[in-house]
């Protein structure tokens, strides 16, 4: 193990300087007010919380949780995403028989990574949960929420995809019959190795009719039509439900008047989030190579933490945002005042005045600066006030 | 090792729900623009750091620390308090030749709790640091930003105590001689414990003059005649620089109109945060027993990162602010708009012309709802539009 230099960080650490920490701050403002407007209410949970119960529940594999040892000897975790804590939240403390409760959060999560130069280990998610409503309209209102959100924010080109986990699963066990199958066949999905799932189904012991039944159905992408061709594609009615859902998804959808271009169907779509049941979707934005938000429906998380209920919900990753935003904010404008022991109180009777009105300034005792051309550099305006009281002079 | 119940959070670790959500982030935004109108520039720093870097250079307990192991071996913490963090920006990739640099956070920080009902593990702390200037100027700057960020927040009644350790150590050494000694008596004076300070005075072998000094030291505390009495219990001009330090605060903090009743010069004020070198100052506020707020001068935390340069700063517990402020924000006013699909998107026109003009409205299918009363007492004002469409009717 070599020593390490004092400026290291651990992998996948990063840190956030004041040009990037004010467009984050802004654009968390503008889309945490939307969401407030939408009736979302924020909370905050911690950022450890208990292998055995939170750790357990949330999605993220095993390899990527940062777990430590607390006194008592139980197993803790960096929290890898929110949905199960809020869902701990939800259950313990404020259900109660008041549902659908609306929940959003701003948060850093935590995920290890395994090399160096990958992934960010901390990332902020800003989302939302809508616990306890089992309709297709809530899943609709994170849709449009999540679209209403992002434009808000700025971005100007993002498309939704949108796919049904139960459909997914229905249509592989109808052809495919065991869940080893269906898993195998899903991974590929995962992936998004189409030639991959190409090859295996060539290779499954099935008939022709259902193997091209499985190479069709990774067509079934587009808009309102692909469920009518989806529908073509089923036998004895497996996956009817799931197709009747995204129907009225798609009504909900058009009525908010936000289907338009943004949102498309692709029914081959799946998650490592291995808790949705329902309805999943994913966004991407022009020129950045990961989804920069994600979210659906999940109808057995809530369980685990004794409350039988479904829920909805979406998270938006803060980094890629800002990537597909592609503007990182310039520095806001400071003066500054440098002074000496003799006009100080004048210097602070100054600033005083053009703070109260808004303006930001440095006050800047000039024993304090080895190098006064570089210092006063960073300010738009410096305005000395040294020596002898007199005049005061602008540099 | 008992198993543990589902909700169960770790020791230390908590929820914040909604309430107290909006009540911090109102606090946090007035006293963040107060900083960024004095010039300060808020940057963000990992939740993990290395042990071996930050964790040791920070002046928290061992046994405060979250420790993990990495996948390479080396051992990580969650940062302890802030100030280390930013020295490591600030010599890595900030200071060059530019300074003072003014940096500000808002930020948890994590220190490991040792049982139940005790203090919390994790809390977020705002604050700043004038790293690279050496005159008492920059530490006037910051007890009167500090000052002016507390009135902002809200809070009435608050009293700063100011200190040096300089002067404390000069003093002590200049009458017991070694470390060792010295170190005994500033415990005392770390745990507020002064029956003890003064049974250890009486039994150390030294000069009943000399007792008396030490006696004597721990009624300094008032306003600008302590630096005289200070003085008067000085032999042979040891700690003499520490009080014209002093001195000169007093002069700068009255420039800026601010000492009044605020600020009060507490000589045998010390603290655990052991990288402090000179002036340090604790605020506390009526009805909380820990301090709100606390910082000073640390000379030497810079070098550690290979840049050798001085430093002063403060933090605020928000936490114990927001007690000290008495106020739990009330539940801000939200609507809920109840549709049924028939009338759903007349719902929806009804929520985007609410929420254009700035209303928290929650759109809410009625077959979502199990609990029609308890769902609706929730909120404001109800509009149903249920059913054929007609005339919206408000409960």
């Amino acid at each position: 193990m070599s020593r390490l230099f004092m400026f290291e960080k651990p992998l996948g650490m990063r840190d956030t300087l004041p040009g990037l920490y004010e467009t984050k701050h802004k654009v968390r403002h503008v889309i945490g007010d939307v969401m407030k407007k939408w009736g979302y209410q924020f909370i905050e949970t911690p950022t450890l919380e208990y292998y055995e119960t939170v750790g357990a529940a949330s999605a993220i594999l095993e390899n990527q949780l940062f777990k430590l040892l607390d006194q008592q000897g139980h197993t803790l975790v960096l929290r890898p995403d929110m949905t199960s804590p809020i869902a701990r939240v939800a259950a313990s403390k404020m259900l109660k028989e008041i549902t659908p409760l609306r929940l959003a959060y701003s948060a850093n999560v935590y995920r290890a990574q395994q090399r160096e130069g990958g992934r960010p280990a901390e990332f902020e998610q800003i989302g939302v949960e809508c616990i306890g409503d089992h309709t297709i309209s809530a899943d609709g209102e994170g849709i449009a929420l999540l679209i209403s959100s992002l434009e808000e924010s700025g971005l100007k080109n993002f498309q939704i995809s949108v796919g049904h986990i139960g459909f997914v699963k229905e249509f592989f066990t109808d052809i495919l019959g065991t869940e080893d199958r269906v898993n195998a066949l899903t991974t590929y999905l995962y992936e998004k190795n189409y030639v991959g799932y190409r090859e295996h189904v060539k290779q499954l012991p099935l008939s022709s009719i259902d193997k091209q039944r499985l190479l069709d159905f990774l067509s079934l992408r587009g808009g309102e039509e692909v469920i009518e061709a989806a529908n073509a594609l089923l036998e004895n009615g497996k996956g009817r439900n799931a197709l009747d859902n995204l129907k009225q998804l798609w009504e909900t959808l058009t009525d908010y008047g936000q289907v338009g271009d943004r949102v498309k169907f692709d029914l081959s779509l799946v998650s490592h989030m291995s808790y949705y049941t329902g309805i999943l979707f994913e966004v991407y934005a022009d020129q950045v190579g990961f989804p920069i938000a994600s979210g659906g429906r999940y109808d057995h998380l809530l369980s685990k933490f004794g409350k039988d209920t479904g829920a909805t919900g979406f998270a938006i990753r803060l980094d890629r945002l800002i990537e597909a935003l592609g503007t990182i904010e310039a520095r806001e404008p400071v003066e500054c005042i440098l002074f000496s022991a003799e006009r100080r109180k004048e210097a602070y009777e100054l600033a005083f005045e053009k703070r109260s009105s808004g303006i930001k300034v440095v006050l800047q005792d000039i024993n304090g600066v080895e190098n006064l051309d570089a210092s006063t550099e960073l300010y738009e305006e410096v305005t000395m006030l040294v020596g002898k009281a007199g005049k005061e002079s602008s540099l």
